[in-house]
């Protein structure tokens, strides 16, 4: 790419007017601040720095920053914390990062209507923690809970743990301010629960990866804090056994808090002791006024399929049987560079989809460790990779894209919560199919006619 | 309004073009069945009859219906079971009406994995039917489950009695197919529970009035049938004092399956003896593994707020308990036609929004009869006129009026669940800004650039 004249004058133009029409302290442009700001958590290196960092601390910030970069057609990357996964908030040469993460207050938290408006840099868990003071929390808890944004957990329609019960983000978000591609600023949704005036642009924009507008607030629905809970531990003799199981808590007719299951590599990774146990666990936690019940007859289906199971109503040891969960990330960084990916299968797909992934692993020499939502059918095969190496091995790619291959075969996804960002754009027309490809281009132009907002990404 | 040759040559032409491409049986255009499909259940009454009905059976009906109707740029109406309360599907003159309801097959039933496919012109109760036989549940029931279709259902992003805790119609799509104004054929969504390839097109159709796309098929979510129901029902002084015991059940941090809410005219309207119990009526119900114990915690709650609580686990006596809240509307229907208006407001307004109804109600000398959804704070307040009055009465307009302006002064809605049609469309702007507003115009543009897919409606 050669560098034009236009491009190096738009540029130097866009700097001159934010510092001009921006407050003091909300402009960056020196090379540590850049170079902090250009990716995220996937690992992906744009090429070259961005022009400048804006960090935004009010809505106002966030619409002069747009009108003037919609002006000269200067690409716009928002950021909340860059925990992402996909690349959704990689920045290169050229384009301007709008940082909302200091826009972090807590501007309501209403115990009457169950529900809080936040800004967009607020952190997910610190907003759970200050629900929890009133008997509510808010439901989705992305395992990046206690460093994500909820603007970057709304952008990425992020799901966690407890969305096998109460959904994902999107599940949660009642209404939103949020500041178009030529800054004007649309309010979407509302305050109550149920509402249907107008087409659902809430659940439009939740998900949209920073391609469709800035969010600058949101109104969350809160929910009670459940009146008990129950957590079961057990241990299968096979990853296929563990994913049969969890499919035989559905068909039992229980739908559980979360069901978290671990293959064999990761509990070695998390400590060899574990995998003694058997080669695969699976967590379940059930709540609400049935808890103990529900987690009674998951135990009665648990039973018969595993070589131990054991249950828990006490908090503490909840906690000790979640934090092999909790642990398996920190661990496979410790054995190098883990690529997370991210697919979902129909539910009764699981062991199928354990089954391929471990012959295209093995196909390609490449070790897989794999996390899973199971209630979701959500998978995280993990691939890790040295650290040290300049660029991803073939075998790790090829990996990657016969894993992809596999989720659509058994009529599933690319992702299930992590976004498309950058590293799936090449498959995202495989999943749409062509019209539905062209129609969200077209959404996408209604938005954003002149592609500034994070080009590149999701699409 | 004059007629000339350019409306009346169109017309002529698709009707020979449709004559040709249509299977035999699909078009009708006798003055019966066009009189049959010109209005829906909100009494609206168009200008003139339509042009025509397509009785589609299949997709390529919706498609070549869609492909001629577009190039000759024609109006197109489509209908369920004509059910609505907002004028929808009202289709006047030079309108083509595209009747869904032949297209009625449950194409798939997955009790593996918890879903059904169908096409739009399935009843609602009879998808639940089909899905009971697998202990499982389509979960959104609106009062007009009998009758409505899964596209009407879809369209207007119904609500229902269950929606308390299990969310409206859009919480239950997973996927659609769907045929765009010029007649190409999309799929949007998934098979899986969670998944965000791309923004979401699903929930962006569900709620949209027919208005951006015709729905040919839907891929549901079921949940499985509870394991148990208890059901209380309260009387009360006041409605104000039901209205705040249901805000205190949500308080409590108990999440009803559904709370129901009727006040002294509907009671007495339903049998005088109801009335005598009490001022207002609060019916909830409880279900899953806690469904005992929460019902205990809600009688907790209600007896020292209410003059009498009943609790059941019977399911005989709980539609007993039931029965007043079923036979509300039909009991309104004997005493003249009623208007049913459809308004939400935070939950903790409740209370609030009942008092001002009845003064409003009080100043126009016009009897409100209201049933409420307690638990998402949506109030049905129906005004019933004169079914032999040829037009409404100046004050029932009012009436409507200073409640749909009560609704958003109180930070709601003018529309929970019934949708806009023509009904609330001049409310619509005042709800959503003009610059949303704008928006979803554009938006709207950028589906159906020749505006052919019901005009005049929602927007
Ligand atoms: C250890 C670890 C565990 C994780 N676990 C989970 C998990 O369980 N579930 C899950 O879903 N994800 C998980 N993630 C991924 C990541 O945390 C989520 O995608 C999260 O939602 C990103 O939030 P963020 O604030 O870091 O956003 P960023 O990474 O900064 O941005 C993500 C995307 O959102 C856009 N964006 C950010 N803020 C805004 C805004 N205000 N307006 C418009 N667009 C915006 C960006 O442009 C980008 O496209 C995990 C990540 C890590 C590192
Ligand atoms: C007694 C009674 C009780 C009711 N109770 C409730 C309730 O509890 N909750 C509730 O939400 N509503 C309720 N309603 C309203 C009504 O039943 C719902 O709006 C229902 O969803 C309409 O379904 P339908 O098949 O009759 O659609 P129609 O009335 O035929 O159409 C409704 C709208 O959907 C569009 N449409 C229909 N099919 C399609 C399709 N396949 N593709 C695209 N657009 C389509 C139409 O153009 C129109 O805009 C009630 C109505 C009655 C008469």
């Amino acid at each position: 790419m050669t560098v034009t004249d236009t491009t190096t004058t738009a540029p130097a133009r866009l700097l001159g007017l934010l510092a001009r029409d921006l407050p003091p302290d909300r402009l960056a442009t020196d090379p540590r601040t850049l170079a902090a700001h250009a990716t995220d958590r996937s690992g992906t290196h744009p090429e070259g720095l961005p022009l400048a960092v804006v960090h935004a601390r009010r809505t106002e910030d966030v619409t002069v920053t747009l009108r003037h970069a919609h002006a000269l057609r200067v690409p716009v990357v928002p950021r909340g914390a860059g925990t992402g996964l996909s690349g959704g908030a990689t920045a290169g040469e050229g384009s301007l990062v709008l940082d909302l993460s200091g826009m972090n207050r807590v501007l309501e938290l209403s115990p009457e209507d169950q529900l809080a408006v936040v800004e967009p840099g607020v952190i997910t868990a610190e907003l759970d923690r200050a629900a929890a003071a009133h008997g509510l929390r808010y439901a989705p808890d992305p395992a990046s809970a206690a460093l994500s944004t909820i603007g970057g957990n709304i952008a990425t329609n992020a799901g966690g743990l407890r969305c096998a019960k109460y959904g994902v983000t999107r599940d949660s978000v009642l209404g939103l301010e949020a500041v178009l591609a030529d800054g004007t600023v649309v309010a979407t949704g509302r305050r109550t629960v149920k509402g249907v005036t107008g087409y659902d642009l809430t659940g439009l924009l939740t998900g949209s990866e920073g391609t469709l507008a800035v969010i600058t607030s949101a109104t969350l629905r809160l929910r009670p804090l459940p009146a008990a809970t129950a957590t079961l531990a057990a241990y299968f003799a096979t990853f296929e056994a563990a994913a049969q199981a969890s499919h035989a808590i559905a068909r039992a007719g229980v739908v559980p808090a979360l069901a978290e299951l671990l293959d064999g590599p990761v509990l070695a990774a998390v400590d060899p002791a574990l995998r003694e146990h058997g080669a695969a666990l699976l967590i379940v936690q059930c709540d609400g006024a049935g808890a103990a019940a529900e987690a009674q007859a998951v135990a009665d289906v648990l039973t018969p399929l595993a070589t131990s199971v054991r249950t828990t109503t006490d908090p503490a040891e909840a906690e000790a049987l979640l934090s092999a969960r909790r642990e398996a990330l920190p661990a496979l960084e410790r054995l190098g560079r883990p690529l997370i990916e991210d697919i979902a299968v129909p539910r009764s797909r699981l062991a199928e989809a354990a089954r391929e992934i471990r012959a295209i692993s093995a196909r390609h020499r490449t070790p897989v460790f794999t996390i899973a939502h199971a209630a979701d059918g959500n998978l995280h095969p993990i691939i890790v990779v040295d650290p040290a190496l300049d660029r991803l091995p073939d075998a790790a790619w090829e990996t990657a894209g016969e894993i992809f291959a596999l989720a659509l075969r058994l009529g599933g996804t690319l992702t299930g919560e992590h976004g498309v960002g950058v590293l799936k754009r090449q498959w995202v027309a495989d999943e749409l199919g062509p019209a539905a490809h062209a129609l969200q281009r077209r959404l996408k132009q209604a938005f954003d006619p002149h592609g500034i907002l994070n080009p590149g990404k999701a699409l």
